[in-house]
Order: C-alpha cells, then sequence, then structure tokens
C-alpha cells in the first residue's frame, strides 16, 4: 500500500479524494492539510461534508495538518491536490521536491515539462517527468490533470482524433454547480435560471484540449492542430457537465463507423486494469434524449463519458453534432487525480 | 376596436393571448374556442390557469365555444392560433375563408404565399397575402411567426445581416420548460437535470431562420444563404430560451460595431409605434453574466431580445460569439402573433 | 431461490421492484405484467427505464404479459404489486387465489384481514392471513403495505410509541415529485415553486399510522388511540419524503431518552437478519440542518429513515418536535413491499 | 415630499426598497447607505443589482455613504434600514436620535418602547413613540417590522384572533432563498434537496407572533395569550414563504365563517388608502392546490398574504388548518418598513 495525502482535503474535491480513496486497493489515507483554520483538529470536526455518501470512518480522527512540506508524514508517497490557483502555484513546487503531486489544479496544467495527462488519451506526457525532475532537482514531481470540462470533452474526441481528420471544433456547454465549489454559485442565481459565464473556462477548454491531443516529441508538446471554441455556461444541476458538440471534419465520414470508434475505444488504463479505469470509457447511446446528466452522470463509476445524438450535421458538409455528459467532480476532478496516481504508481514509482 | 378570437384558449399559449390583449387598445377579446370538452362552459370555469397574472374579468364569462369557423361569432375579424400543429393544418384554412388568421402554429409556416413573418425582420411577407387570398378564393388569411428559438436568434441577427455578411453559424440552445405546454416537460424529467433533446426544434430553427431572412420578390421566398447548424436542449428554467450563438463572417469586423448595430437596430413596428412593440428589439448588455433568462425575459414587456457577451471568438478568425435571452411565451409565441395583427391591423385591415 | 413477478412492471415503482430485486439471495424475477400495450413486447423494448441505475441485464428479454393470473406463469411463488388502485382493487384479489401478493397498492390496505405491515412496526398482524384465506377460500393471500408518508413516520414512531404515552401528532409533509409516478407533477407546477396539496395524502395518513400502531387482536385491529392530523405539500426534490412531526406526549420526557430509544430501535427483520432490511431502522442525526433529502434518502440503501433535529417543544409542555427523511420509492413503496415479502418468506411460506 | 435613505441599500432588501420607492408619491430616495466598500461610489457602480426589475434611473446617480448619522444628509426625514442584527443594534440607535427609522432589522423588534408594528394588526403600538423619544431624549425614532415569516401568519391570523378564541397554533414553513440574503443559501445545498433549519426563526415566529397580537396598555405589551410552535424549513423557490398552519380553537367554529372573515378583513391602511396597503391584506383562494408560492407571491403587489385550503381538521375537534403563501422580500421586509413609514407619515409626521 502507498500512502498517501490529500492536499485541501475538507473542500469539495477533496472530499471527492477521500471518498473515492475509501477501499482502495493500492492507497491508503493517511495524511490530511487543510489551511491553518482545521489544521490540529480532527478531520471529522473541521469538516462540514458535502457528499451524499458518508464520511470514510478511516479518516475521521486523521488529525488535519497546515499544507506545507514540513507538516507532512514523511511516510507518504502521493499527495493529490485540490487547491486554489494561487495557492497551488507556490505550494505544489514545494512539495515537489519531496513527494509525487497529483493534482487538479490549474497553476501548473501548461507548464514546460509538467505533464497534463488524461491517462486514456497521452499517458507517453509522463515521459516528462525526468526532465522535470532534472531541470528543478526535484525526487518528487507534479503531474496535473486538465479541468473538468476538457477531460471530459477531450475523452470523447480521442476516438475521433485517432480516427478521423478533424478541422475544427465548437463547444457549448452546460455545466454543473459543484464545479463551482460548495459556496460558488448561490441559489439565487440559478434557480429557475442559468448564467452564461464561467471565469476563465473557455480559455482553459480552447487550451488544454488541443495541448492534451498534440504531440510530445520529448522536448515539448505540439498542440493538435485543430480550432476550437467554447461557450460556457452554468445550469442548475448537481453534478455532471453537459455539452453540445459541433465538429467538422475534413473529410465524409461514416456516422456508424463514428460511433464504433467511440464505443469501442480503450486506453492503457484499460489494458492496465487499473483500479479506477471504467471498462469503457467513452459510452454511446442510441436513445433520442440521452445523455442526461442526473441518469448518465455515474455511469463508469463517475469514470466514463457518456454521449448521445451522434449524428450527421443535416447542414454543414462533413460535420458531427453530438451531446457529451461526464461527472465533473469524479472523471473531471479526484478521480482523474486519482487515475493519473494509478497510472503512475503502475509504470513509474 | 377590432373584435378577435383565440383558438386554442384554454392552453398556456392561449392564455397568454388572453394575458397580452388585456387592456390592448385597439383589440377586444370577444370569442374563445377551445376543444369539445371545454366547449358549452364558461371560459373561468372551463380553465385551469397557468399564468402568475390573474385571468382578467372580461374573458371570465366568455363562453367558450367549438373550434370552428360556423361556432365563431360573425363580428369578429382577427383569430389567434395557438392550435396543435395537425389541427391547426386543417382548422386554419377552414377559418382563413373569413378571418384574418395569426398563427403560432407551425403547421403553415413554410407554405407558399402564407408570410412567415417577424414584423421588425420582413414586414414585406405580407406582401403575399393577396396572393394567398386569390389563389385560395379566400376573404381572409394566414399569418404565421415563427418557432420560439427561432424569433429569438432572427430578431438578433436581423442588425447583423443588415450590416455584415455572414457565412455561417452555430447555435446551442438551453430552453425553458413552457415551451413544450404546461404537462410538456415532467419534473422527474428535469429538476436536477437537462434534456438534450426536443423534437423537430433543430429543423424548425434551420429552416425558419433562413427562410426569415431570405427575399421575397413578389412570387417566392430565396432563404438567405449563409448556413445554420442547431442543437437544442431543455433545462430547469420556467420562462426564457437562451441561445449561445457562434457566427462566422467573411470578413474581419468591428466588436463595437456589431453591439451598435444591435443596440440601436428598430424595425417597421417601432417606426408605427405599435402597441407591442418594444421600444428596443434587442438589448444589448455589457455585464459579463448577463443575460439570464429570470433577469432578462421580461425586458421590454417580454418582447425584446437581450443579448450579451457580444465578443470577437479568439481562435476563430472573423467569427462572433454572443449569447441571448427571449421571451419564449411572449415574443416567442403569443406576443410575436399579436405582434403581426397589430402590423395588418395598421397596414392592411 | 422464489420465483417472483411484478405488477405494474413498467412504471416507476414496478421498476423500482426490479432494480431492488437484482441479485436479490432469495427471489428470482421471472414475469413481468403490464397493460395491453406493453403486454407481448421484450421489457427493454416496452419500458422508458427512468431509473439513474442501469436496467438489470436479467430482465431485459423478459416478455411482457397481460396483468392477469392466466397469463402469469406457473412456477411463480410472490408477485409484487405496484398497480393503480381502481384496478388493484380487483384484479389483485383475482391473483390471490393462487399466488401471494405483496402490493404497494393502496386499494386493500385498510381491509378486514389484510395485513397491513411495517415488518418492524407490526409484524403479528401478517396473523390475518389464515383468516383472509379461508374466508376467501384462497391459496394465496394479499399483504400490504402503507402509503410512502406513513411508513417514514411510522417507522420514527414506534420507538416512541413503545416507551411513551403519546397524546396527539401534528405532521406536515415535503414531498418528492417522484411519488406522484413519473408524469405526476409537471415542472410547470414545480420550479421554482411547491404544490400545497396531495390527493387522499392527509387521509392515508392519518388512518394508516394509527391502524398499523394499533393492536391485533386476532380477529381485528384496534387503531391507536392518538390523534394525528397532517398537512401535505409537494415541494422539488426529486426522490426523499421529508416530514416535520410535532408531538405531545402525555407526561415529560427526557430528549436524550428519546434520541437513544430511536437510534438504538431494532426490529424484527433486523432480529432475522432479512436481506433489505437496514442495520439501523431509524438514524438520528446531531447536525442541526439535518435530515435533508439529497444527502439523506439513500441511508441504509433507501431503507432507513433517518431523523434529526429531535427538540423538546420550546412553547408547549411535554412536546417534541423533530424533522424525518425517508426514500419515497425504497422504504416507501418498493422497498416495503420486498421487505414483507422477505418476512412472509422467512416466516410463512 | 419626504426625502427618505436607505441604510444597506446595496443588498438584497436594500435594493427591494429602491424598488418600492420608485415613484413613490410620499417619499423620494435621496441618500444611500452602504459598507465602506462601496462609500464614495455611484450607487450603479457600488451595486451588483439582484432584481428582475430594472435599478430606477433616479438613484443611479446618488453617491452612496458611509452608515452613520454624520454622513447622512440633513434634509432626510425617514431611513429604512435593511442592516444586519448585530450592526444596527448600535447604529440605528445613533440614527434615532435625529431621524425617523423604520427597519426590517431584528435588533430592536422586541425592546421596550419601540414599535414592533403591522399596520393592519396593531398601529396602536405606535404610541409607544412618545416613550421612547422621552427616554432616550430623541428627536427621531424607531419603528420596527417583524420578520418576513412572522409577517404573513400574523397578517392571515388577525381576522380570526379577532373573531374567534384560539388555544395554540403549530406552523410549518416552506421559506424561499431569498430571505437568507443572496449569497445566503448556495446552489449545492438547496437544488433537489431542502434544508429542515433557518437559524432563530422559529424562536422569532414564536416570540413576535404573540407580541403583534397583544395589549399595549400604554406602558407595555402583553403578549397573546395562545401558544405558538414552529418548525421551519428552507426550500428551492426564490420568493414567497409558504406556512401549513394547525390552530386549535377553545370552541366549535363555522368553516365558512372563518374564510368570510379572512377574506373581508381591512385594516387601517386600507381606511387610510395607504399608497403600499393592498385592497386585500388576506386573500382567500378556494382551488384545492392554491396557494402556491410561483403563483400567488405577487398578489396585491406582493403586499397581500394568499391563503387557501381553508378547513376544519377532520381529527381533531374545533380545529382548523389551512396553508399561506407571503412574498418574504416585499410584504415581509422592504414593504412592510414602507407601509409602517406610510402610516407613520400620514398619523404622525
Amino acid at each position: 500500500m502507498v500512502n498517501v495525502g490529500v492536499l485541501g482535503a475538507t473542500g469539495m474535491v477533496g472530499q471527492r479524494f477521500i471518498q473515492l480513496l475509501e477501499n482502495h486497493p493500492d492507497f491508503d489515507v493517511t495524511a490530511l492539510a487543510a489551511s491553518s483554520r482545521s489544521a490540529g483538529k480532527r478531520y471529522e470536526d473541521a469538516t462540514t461534508w458535502y457528499l451524499a455518501e458518508e464520511m470514510p470512518e478511516s479518516v475521521k480522527d486523521i488529525v488535519v495538518t497546515e499544507t506545507s512540506p514540513e507538516a507532512m508524514s514523511n511516510d507518504v508517497d502521493i499527495v493529490f491536490s485540490s487547491l486554489p490557483t494561487d495557492f497551488a502555484a507556490k505550494v505544489e513546487k514545494e512539495f515537489a521536491k519531496d513527494y509525487v503531486v497529483a493534482s487538479n489544479a490549474s497553476a501548473h496544467r501548461m507548464k514546460k515539462n509538467i505533464p497534463l495527462v488524461i491517462p486514456e488519451v497521452n499517458p507517453e506526457y509522463l515521459d516528462m517527468i525526468e526532465a522535470q525532475q532534472k531541470e528543478n532537482n526535484w525526487d518528487g514531481f507534479i503531474v496535473t490533470n486538465p479541468n473538468c470540462s476538457t477531460i471530459a470533452l477531450t475523452l470523447s474526441l480521442k476516438p475521433i482524433v485517432d480516427n478521423f481528420n478533424i478541422e475544427s471544433i465548437r463547444v457549448s456547454t452546460m455545466q454543473a454547480v459543484s464545479g463551482a465549489g460548495y459556496n460558488g454559485v448561490p441559489s439565487m442565481a440559478i434557480v429557475d435560471n442559468l448564467v452564461p459565464y464561467i471565469g476563465n473556462e473557455e480559455e482553459k477548454m480552447e487550451s488544454e484540449t488541443l495541448h492534451l491531443l498534440g504531440d510530445y516529441d520529448g522536448s515539448e508538446v505540439k498542440p493538435a492542430q485543430f480550432k476550437l471554441s467554447a461557450s460556457c455556461h452554468r445550469v442548475p444541476v448537481i453534478d455532471g457537465h453537459t455539452e453540445a458538440v459541433f465538429i467538422d471534419f475534413d473529410d465524409d465520414f461514416d456516422i456508424e463507423d463514428v460511433k464504433s470508434k467511440m464505443a469501442s475505444f480503450k486506453g492503457l488504463p484499460q489494458k492496465l486494469n487499473l483500479f479506477s479505469a471504467p471498462e469503457n470509457p467513452v459510452i454511446v447511446k442510441e436513445e433520442e434524449d440521452r445523455p442526461q446528466p442526473r441518469m448518465d452522470r455515474n455511469a463508469g463509476n463517475g469514470m466514463s463519458v457518456t454521449v448521445g445524438r451522434v449524428r450527421k450535421d443535416q447542414v454543414f458538409d462533413n460535420s458531427l453534432k453530438y451531446v457529451l455528459v461526464g461527472h465533473n467532480t469524479i472523471r473531471g476532478a479526484a478521480g482523474a487525480s486519482v487515475l493519473n496516481a494509478e497510472l503512475i504508481n503502475d509504470k513509474i514509482l
């Protein structure tokens, strides 16, 4: 068993880490770090628990520490980070001197030699780690996962870019409120309403997706060459981001072929049989009114992306339209970091 | 005063007709038609009233009739129709022998010589009426308004197509539940959820918008030459459709120029000072998180379309992105027919 | 293994039956009956599946039959019924000639010699079965479970009535939309709204609760002697009924004693270790803002009732106030019938 | 015209004050105070406007001041306060030296010689003002209105206590999220959920209601002698509190008589024809599924309370049950203070 810690343990994504790591066959949560307000308290006393699943017994008595390498137990090997961006920018580097940092924060996602990884999509980016460690003289390293909306989109795109030539993409999102954290979206803002703006979300989707689907030549990432434009919106849904995708292909294509490539897609985590890897990273629904967030967000224990309405555009030639749903705090956040750590544990540690 | 009737008077759009026509300076509701289940009853007794606004006193005692020209009072000049498509296809023609039919139904929208009109956009299509009457040997005629999502989109596009060259459009909608009628969307389908499918909605948007923005040469309509593809979704909002719009222009453009053209746009209803005409058909918001359906649907008494996030696409050259909100049962349905009737009353009757 | 059938198999409670019976150690679903519209089709083809949990593979190929004993397979022993009241009134009796009918319908709940049972509360009412069979000359019999709101309330009351003297109860409910069936509550009725009326619900709570907590003397039920008045309301929650309870005791009481009796309560299903029996029928929360339906409805796999805010009334002497949450389609419907069947299977069959 | 100021002008109730005072025939908003963060800015620049109604033009250019009498313009006569309790406790007294303070804050509601008033219920409590001024040596004074849930309940009770003898009351509330302020209830807490706890709400209802319905003998208030117990809950509704009321009478009563007394109830504001006074303080609905917050909250411009399901309890003798809806930020907050000020302006100033 590998001892792991969670940074930002009392927050919503921190709680998801703890919930997903309960009964994990390889990882054992032994350290929890949070703000100084929580430090020194038992985790159960320090935390307002937000998830419908019960708080695991195994973490209740862990005493929360400050978020610094000095306060972290030596016998921990991996720390999962759901720290706020600004704080992550500084503190994750300090942890990387001695720990593997599997981070859901955006601070280091696009930095040179820091792998931004979805295990089914670009596991080869982990090769950056050696350069990262050498450059910084670190014993540990940082690995990051993308933004929640990006992960779901990119997973659905991977079997397409592997088999077809994409020219351009437009995507319009309908995102769940949990993506903004527990206090992020006031009910006054969202009951009988939606908010057509999420700060920095469009920029992240537009850059991270191309980065993930690019080529790493051993020295740097050459982003994918198609173009992607996003419009991001918040809707009154608790969990599960929905995205309407418009894709222009270079050439004509067979729609059944597209669906078949999506449905049969397997990545490295499936081959390695990693614990959190869903059997099918992409599930294709044929019902005309699916996917729906409440119905499909938990597919594959929240680790699959469900697509539906996969259809040829009736107006634009060589164009595809579909809708996807992915669980934003599982596959789109905590589960993404955990799967990254499982891959690292299997291949590197 | 012109006496008017409402066909489908007990339904949700029928109720909106009645509410909007209360205290109308030119129209007096004197006849209400509905299914045989309601016929013979006082309107108040026949109707489960769905609107937060009170049922107008003036209609409570009107005895509901069957939906046929024979049952309709002779002193009525205009009938407003919110009939179901199949029934409208047949019965609106019968009414057109003697009555002006201002219809919100989709049955005749794309038919030759039947004007599909938004008064600010294509009032000249009313010129079809003469041919329609002659061809059918009717004393009355049918005029139609577009689908709710189409109206809001087309109003926002009109100042753009008048001043710039559009190459193509993608639009992704987030539509209110009232668009499906009172019993259309079960709460089980939409609480903590969304439904990424609305039957025939994408097809209507894709065809009607081009038809409205086309040219009528006195004989037939040549649709606009750009392409438009839609993806339509239902969200947990009572009233107010939201649409995310991606537009490719032929050439570069100035974003302030686009906003200015939208904000200053006036159409014929504004020039004629029609009763239901909003001062500004298109309202441009500068706040980064607007428009929102609960906040903006009632702008211009529900007859304005509010746009926001009007911005240059950061990825695609010569491309524009914005978000719009329009009230789907006022500007998108009953109010659209009423404004058509006001224009007809001013110009033709 | 006992072969079981489900009557009303395509409806919402019917689907819950199928979901709860998946992987059941004693019951094997081998027959599914529904309306003639579905009869003759594979279950998967006949059904719009409403649950977020996937349809079990084992039922997909079962051919749906008409709802009559003649159409039911002979090797079935127990049929679960979620039929509409009127139809249940007639057809459950026909099934009872040969089958054990475990019914969630209200048709026979208050009938003489037909046990209305919550296994933790009044298992002794099953003694009525002998008289029922004799009187009707049936080989099978009918056993019923109460209305969803009643079950949750009565479970929470049982440890109280066993240990204290209750004088009177007022209860105000906030009920989930799933209680009305998939199409029962239109979204237009409940988004940003609530409906302060549920047909017959108050009457059922007021009579069934006293019946369940009464005494069966071997011949008839003498209802409990306290009084209970209910006010029932529908709120925008998918699953999980919440109830605010006001109880007047005859005498003073110790609040910690009440909580302790609730938390430690065990019934016959717990002693018999029945498969669907929750470890704790009543869970007591100390957090000031619990129970909440989204957080607590799935406690004990949806078979526990969670109470909170258990407090002495600050105004009335000898009075108690608390709030409860119970899952209305699991413990309040399908799970209730299944637990009844498990008890019958253990004690009678 | 009387010049008025608003304290807490940028908050949600502060915005309601401004919206309700737009076009007021007697009051002219000339001063706006808020926190030091806003002071010195134009109101439009200092404020995130939360209401669907547009910000009145007349206030946009008013420069916000600090919340102190020194910063307040001398030509103001009345200040409306929606300050947080702790701050109100101190600063309202300072304002009272020179200004009439019409407060929605709870700080001084139950204090000796400070009138807690609903104009239709206990206008005679304004007689306390003389003693208040004398005791404190103030030129101004403080008048308060009750908590939002209390106002709606008490208005509905007034015609009952005037005509019948009440023994005891239980009330269970379903309260809108706006009652907690814009950021008060996170969407994560309330979508597909409810929260069965509102801090101090039950205590306020239990004490304020009896105080309002008591007797003022010229020296102190003797509270009403019946007992009232509350259970308070938050539901996913934007505006409009709903309350289920159980009342025990001393004697038998005629249900039509109760309804008639409620429906015909008029108070002093109606007699004086005050600007914000609704024609009917209490509206009685006969439809079995009303009142509903989305449908009934705006009755009487948000100043009426709508009751429905007024019925005899079928279980308890001499008992009444009904459900009420009142707009919590209009009649329950800003509108209450404005009506108090109108009464004071008519009778005292």
